[in-house]
């Protein structure tokens, strides 16, 4: 089974990410991996420290003359700025006199709540797990995903199409949504130029107020074939499984397959995908044709063999220069929120995350429905089965 | 741990509902659970079906005297159509001639991926798991962990705040939401006379056409403690468990926390809740204070002591009665889509299929936290705790 | 995922077992499950009320014209005594006064440890679930994961090598132990008839005594491939959850793969099996042959292409006709332990028990490796790799 | 949930144990980690390797000030041989006419499973991970949950009761047993002076014929409090969980609770440990006693107040100086086993091993039990229990 997890914290020696149940066989690029946290660093709107700093993930097992062994696999992320931090944040006792407290917890992040839960004086500890930065780790994870699936010519990538109120206001084909992570310098991932402009004026906007802004980001699973994900069980259908999964990065507050919002203000007949039959699409797993796809390619929580299509709402960064309202924790008296330097935008850097969770999310149910210890005998089975589904 | 699971088909003998990992001691109130499985029966726009029908949980093990003694629940509730079905859905090999087959698929059902991916000629055995069917079993099992919950002081109840076009346009109470539930007559579960009205009017407009609406309903955890679930692992955090719990319903298409979904369009200092102290007011955890709730009582994965809000978006039932485009199975001629007797709206019944989603999801994280084989033991543990946040 | 679980009472209603994740298209033997029941109520030494019940299970869901359909299945074991115990322990409050409590805890089961953790002042609620009785469930459960190895050649069957001190003093053939299932009257489940004998002389002894006696099973399964389970990860190790299974049995003291027990005692090159190679045997799915299988077909925690044999030590009955010394629960007072009927020797049922947790947890291990939603798939997944490894 | 997993090859740069769901505020002795691990480094009858070397716990995250912040711990474990490996087992490509091939499988060992499993063309994958250099990072694990337990009241210790024919022929105390992890010479981890001697010979004797030895370890959980673990659910009793933790190490063959073995060649009047009741003694947590403890602390899958006794069988080394008959993997021809530097006796440091997944296991149901986020709240809990049932 594809398990993985994470560990470390923003300001520690490192993030690791411990990916296992990959099969035997699958190629793995070092440098696709450190691309993939090189996006994950990219947007119009970030801290300063993100251009300065440069996240590489060091293989530590599972992965042998370039391929995965079928063992577990550990990855190790450099958080670069540690050496500034190994007298505020020792392993062992150290000096408590040296330690920064995060003296009033900051709205709408964990730091009230998880001070509360771990019976934690100050918020300083729940902040170092708490921060996005343990994203990057879950990015190194579904990298491997990544390349585990494309051999089976399923493909994942995300868009930008909000930020505050600038709408992407077309829909994005996935040439163009794939041809994204190409571009050298990322503004704010919108396959449309003058859309991205608009999004740029609301980011700075939050930038010359000390704001911040949230959006939306959509991913997309190319080349999903029909029948990942059931019915038969309530964790284990698909649009579940992907809602935990994008639900659970920092900041998403809401969740939606396909155009399952506007689903809700609409009548049946403007929503349901009408079928059809024809001859088989380049690319396509059967013959069965859909004109559009606003279930998102699931159906009953499983895959239909329309592209997969989930999106991500993300809150604006709750960390504001310009800081809200709090209390402290010592004395109870008003104060304004603890400030640490922070992000204004990360819409773009979200969608990069949560490609990486939809990339473990689906890699496990497509391991769970074709099995396989070997690259060789997974592909086999797939291969057979979308024989299968293009006869039916 | 607290686990549960359903079994059963739509047209089968009937619903298995399996509950384990209760503490003993914990009352059931076999009124009460079949209270739930009434309101998940009622709304306006129903089929004729549900207005006859009466479902009943039939408990078969892990209560006696009235309580339960720590051992799996099974609960089974029979479909009164079994005995029309017999000779159609045979446990035996039967008649094969008897055999209703759903020759083309339904668009939004799972009919066409479930054949697909399972191998079936026809639709008839996807239907009848990937039915709504299925959750009035989660029903039995969520009025389970409402009993649980109650003791502690936490209570669980869902509004209507969308059919269609119309929309609750103010913000609901919880005393107001909490009332719904004695309702002798469920219209389409709002709270607000006028905006109901308006809803009623959405589901006319359906009937009249042939068509069918959906909506958008909040369920609220009222008294939820601050400190359930965390940030420590992505797969633990209260939001991304809800998101599954909830998404993983028959026809919703997207979750939403809180203002999950204009918290994209706005500005930090718009969305993020402040925070003051005061005297701990009737009921609250602790003496921290917030003066709104756009996070939904939910930060940093973490439950924050105000109450838990989470919204489902519900699709239109894809089974309209003037059906949609679809092609037979056999000879892939183009077709009207089958169409088997359905409900034209569903969104309040939504909302409590959703109740006992959370109910059961909330209530596993609370046994997670606090432990406990008896109740006493888990009363014991949770009234030290909210003793410590308290003094905090 | 292959799950199972299961729910029900010694004295309740019904007992319940239910099993998801079994493919579609799976054929399914009413006559055979019920035979399986009947296997696991006989053998010489069990009570009267063995030989007048006679188990069948009723299947509620998941089964359709005779096959697997992908669903949950839930199946439903009648209790015949039920009738007589609606009273005693009602689901309903019912009256207190006519509850049966045990009111001294028996050594050797769950009595005194399942009263302290639950809070309960008598054991009368925890023997109702430890009983052995729930093994009736896991062995209607087992009975589908066989049918569901069947066509894949896998097969699985169980001997008593010892009764109390009465040893099988030979090797047993795979027939030998095969042709046992197909005997109309079960003694002591042992293939050779003198050392049968002598262990119906140790239930004798037990029986004239008022004592109880134990024994050891072995189970095999037969035609297992190479390459099941793996060294990976500590909980993928097929011998791990091998133990678990069989350990967790009622009764089970000891688990011990092939010669495990003999092997702490001996020398490495007395215990390690050399390996050889030449022309595939019938029914073998690799060339590589062994000479012996000491390792019990498990080598690393991956099954080797041999048998693979587990034994379970199985301690005797713990309820004695002549009881143990014991308090009673209210009082303090030393007495006797409660009695209540029983067995004096279950070591074939036993067997039969834990053939069913075997293939339960080896299907769930081959459904894992071979993936499939419907026969069709896995078996042609599953042939590819025993061609794949024929041809190694 | 307490969680763990390990990561790293035999002769890759470094092991990882990744341990999350321990409550905050648990002191972490680095020293105390150390310490373990060089217990497991120790014995007589291990290669020099074991010798030289020293193995040491970096931890990189979950610990701040010396105490754990309730997220997850990654720890590092060097393998000092890793720079003798770099060009034989790179991660990236590398050159592969520097790789060192497994020719042959070698009997005993997860080689043919292995490579037959991953289609691999040699063995040299296979024993990098299925080696028992793994178990490192699991004593690693094991004790960040004995300092979870320590402050309960909860112990862990191990012994050797058998090595080869030897055998320990009295029984130990708990002083004896746990004053052992003091010596500063590890011989063979026995309480008695003359046993350990003769297992001594034993060892000797393997030593000086190129073969290998087994033996028997038993782990004792000292102060386990009556009530953990549960007969509810086959997968929840504590002596599966113990069976699947210890078999699941390497080379352990059978699983034994209290005595197990010797319980199916006797008479339950001989076996069933008579229930009393008296004063509490010092550390009971009950006033029920025991003269015996045949039961090892179990009785229908849960704790009972007594000791917890497991014991595991470990077969002799796989690798033996005198090699055994296999084939090579290339040609099929006849040859002697692959040979790589190995131990002749390892059953105390199997032990150890054994000690941190008894911990680990007994941990995480502890945790079930008795939840917690903060080691306070965890007491809290726990104390108040043991006062429960001490006043039962």
């Amino acid at each position: 089974m594809l398990r993985f997890s994470t560990a470390g914290e923003s300001h520690g020696e490192s993030l690791i990410a411990l990916v296992s149940g990959l099969p035997a066989g699958v190629d793995v690029d070092q440098e696709f991996i450190d691309r993939e946290l090189w996006r994950r660093q990219q947007g119009y709107g970030r801290g300063g420290r993100m251009r300065i700093e440069r996240d590489s993930a060091h293989i530590l097992s599972g992965v042998r003359h370039g391929k995965t062994i079928g063992s577990p696999i550990a990855m190790e992320i450099e958080n670069r700025d540690w050496k500034n931090w190994t007298e505020v944040l020792p392993v062992s006792t150290g000096d408590p006199a040296k330690h920064k407290a995060v003296a009033s917890p900051r709205p709408g992040h964990a730091d009230l709540a998880g001070a509360l839960k771990y019976d934690f004086p100050d918020a300083r500890y729940v902040l170092e797990r708490a921060s996005a930065r343990e994203s990057t780790a879950r990015v190194a994870a579904g990298a491997l995903a990544k390349q585990l699936l494309a051999p089976l010519g399923i493909d994942i990538a995300s868009h930008v199409i909000r930020v505050g109120r600038a709408e992407l206001d077309r829909e994005a084909t996935w040439p163009e949504i794939s041809a994204l992570r190409n571009k050298e310098e990322v503004l704010l991932g919108c396959v449309d130029e003058a859309s991205e402009s608009r999004m740029k004026a609301e980011v700075d906007l939050a930038l010359r107020t000390g704001d911040s802004i949230g959006g939306v980001f959509e991913v997309v699973i190319h080349g999903a074939p029909a029948g990942i994900g059931t019915y038969a069980n309530w964790d284990e259908r698909l649009d579940g499984i992907l809602a935990q999964a994008v639900m659970s990065l920092q900041a998403v507050k809401a969740v939606e397959i396909g155009r399952g919002v506007t689903a809700a203000e609409s009548l049946g007949s403007e929503v349901h995908d009408a079928i059809g039959y024809a001859e088989a699409q380049n690319g396509s797993h059967t013959r069965f044709t859909r004109e559009r796809n606003n279930a998102g390619g699931i159906e009953g929580g499983i895959s239909n063999g329309e592209d997969v299509v989930v999106r991500g709402y993300l809150k604006p960064i709750s960390t504001l220069r310009r800081p809200l309202a709090s209390v402290r924790f010592d004395t109870r008296e008003e104060t304004k929120a603890a400030y640490e330097r922070s992000d204004v935008c990360v819409v773009p850097a979200a969608g990069v995350a949560a490609e990486a969770m939809v990339a473990l999310a689906f890699a496990r149910l497509v391991l769970e429905k074709f099995g396989g210890d070997s690259l060789r005998e997974l592909k086999r089975n797939y291969e057979n089965y979308i024989e299968q589904i293009r006869a039916y």
